[in-house]
């Protein structure tokens, strides 16, 4: 069977965005719609248009600039919030609207202060007045992730017949165990009559370091979108990080699911949205820190200058990362000192880089990392024994 | 059936200290180790004591020092590499040898250039060896994700009848999905005769963003060892985070699993060690980033003050971290206003809140967050309408 494509809902710049600190300007948001285009998302969700007239008017300019990509604006299931996102998306080539309610008991009784059978009705009602303004019409069922399974069922059904085209299934507090959200979603398949008339999406947060994981769950029992963000950005401990996804979808080829991202350009992406958001990726994040091609320690450094897939599986190449490191510490072994003295331009036989490692060491276990200043004075000292 | 306990095997002095940059000092590896048994880990490992002098002094001083929680010294499946563990380790009340090799063709091939038979020879060798020193070998089979799963059940069955006591099953490149690494310990289980007398453990790799999920899902299938990294640091993406484990299980009493960490000197840990070895945590780490427990938007700000089981699946006191946070941006709604306004002193009924949250909103697109400076600004100016 021919493999399936996943489509990319980028949210950097909603969900993203309700990072503390991260508010961006319209400009701002425009440039990094245009990044996210080019990357090759498939849905770019521009803001929530009605929370402040500056999200209203930084997706009315983004809907005017995007051309290929679909714009998406959000909604809670509220006339006016529609209203004034099919207002602000009015200019988009492939405008969707994004609206919907809370799902679980928790939300419906404490949020919302009433009862499933009210929600069915509010949520039929907000799909339908939205596709009188656009063709498209995503709902999310807000903490579905803890929701009951056989009312999320009637939700989703409720939806698609009321006109939704995507459902978004999202785990908006980050709890799910990646088998029980991938069994939330085949309950979905296997209980939604109507289930083929609509795209399911993944909206996984992190809160328990499971949100990649999740998503690729949901994606795994049917599910053809995946709402992430770059960098994993979002509320709290952010959401689904797009670069680890695209990159476990390309990497595990018997998924059979693939999508459009050019993976070469997410390194690039991940610093232009760190920098414009001013928010750090910490070294050892997955794919996009500045530490996932460094090998400092012996054992793998030996390995990699052997043969690079010995502790690589993917290249920096592949997701436009500068290329792997060798980084020199007290945990290096002599293979890499060896290789970074050949590349400074020394070449020592074995009994020479054997004294010489023993030198290396001393200066080593005194600093965290030797330099190219370290190794030429290392190199320059030497003095054959015997 | 009563909970299980999983065993919590600390690397951040070894593999986490493998980070280019991080090297710390022996002083520094003893505070950290007491901090670490302080937190209730299981199993300190202290460091790889043949790679240089410093790291075998830092292992020897641990091995004084704590007296609770196992140590642990890495080595190669090399005779003279254990004879110096076995020397750094003589103070510890309960010392551990880690040693092993690799388990994956494409390992035996490039890295060892020598046969399947070969390196079963040499573990069940190094397994024996290291026992004369100590009772409690811990034997790791080096990219053991990518390994043949027939070989890996030989391999796992010959050095526990060498005298391993425990088994690393180690995702070292961060390859495997969830399901294939819990498919991988179940299959040992089943075709591991000897298995009940190791613990089999997950050491997984986060290249991929999948190492917590991984590790959770070799827990479900019978490990009863996870090994992480305070911060999830560690050679290029990193390890396992310690504190995303430990909290899954927690909050997953259907797991029938648990540990012994003292949850409540997570965040606090996050900080030294992050201080320690000036590696960042970005802002949306899960448990113990600075945003993980903030709210910014308006819907979940208005959720989370109306029940905060609406947004948070647990405590920031459960974790050690500061109170949640409502950070006010243009997304923030009239209820997380009227909360930061009424935390000031100020009490206002609901028609002036609208009027407020009009001038509220200009302020707020024209900046990341507003503070508690603009709030009284805008507060003293209100003049009621009408």
């Amino acid at each position: 069977m021919a493999a399936q494509k996943v489509f990319i809902f980028d949210t950097t710049l909603r969900d993203g965005e309700q990072v503390p600190g991260c508010k961006l300007n319209t400009k701002e948001k425009i440039e990094l719609a245009l990044a996210l285009e080019q990357l090759g998302v498939d849905i770019i969700e521009a803001g929530f248009p009605i929370s402040s007239p500056g999200d209203f008017a930084s997706v009315q300019e983004i809907s005017k600039i995007i051309k290929n990509a679909t714009i998406c604006g959000l909604t809670r299931a509220v006339q006016k919030d529609i209203e004034v996102a099919a207002e602000a998306l009015k200019p988009a080539v492939r405008p969707r609207i994004h609206t919907g309610i809370g799902s679980s008991d928790i939300h419906i009784k404490h949020k919302f202060n009433t009862t499933r059978e009210d929600i069915l009705e509010r949520a039929a009602k907000a799909t339908r007045f939205a596709r009188n303004f656009v063709d498209d019409v995503e709902f999310f069922a807000e903490d579905a992730g803890r929701a009951d399974n056989a009312f999320l069922a009637r939700l989703v059904e409720t939806v698609i017949a009321a006109g939704a085209t995507v459902v978004n299934i999202p785990d908006t507090t980050g709890y799910c165990l990646p088998h029980q959200y991938g069994e939330k979603i085949a309950y979905l398949y296997n209980n939604v009559p109507n289930i083929d008339k609509a795209v399911i999406s993944c909206h996984c947060h992190n809160d328990l370091g499971l949100a990649t994981a999740n998503s690729v769950a949901g994606a795994m029992n049917g599910a053809r979108q995946i709402e992430c963000t770059i960098n994993g950005i979002g509320e709290r401990a952010g959401n689904t990080s797009l670069e680890e996804v695209v990159m476990v979808l390309k990497q595990h080829s018997s998924l059979n699911l693939y999508t459009d991202v050019r993976t070469e350009l997410l390194n690039p992406l991940s610093i232009l949205v760190s920098e414009t958001m001013r928010v750090p990726v910490q070294p050892n994040k997955a794919i996009v820190g500045s530490n996932a091609f460094s090998h400092s320690s012996g054992i793998h450094q030996d390995g990699f200058l052997k043969e690079s897939t010995t502790y690589e599986i993917m290249t920096p190449e592949e997701v436009g990362a500068a290329g792997s490191k060798i980084v020199l510490t007290a945990r290096s072994g002599r293979s890499a000192l060896a290789h970074r003295l050949r590349q400074i331009g020394y070449e020592f036989d074995r009994d020479a880089v054997d004294v010489l490692y023993q030198q290396f060491l001393l200066v080593a276990d005194g600093k965290k990392e030797v330099e190219e200043t370290d190794l030429h004075k290392l190199a320059e000292q030497y003095v054959p024994v015997g």
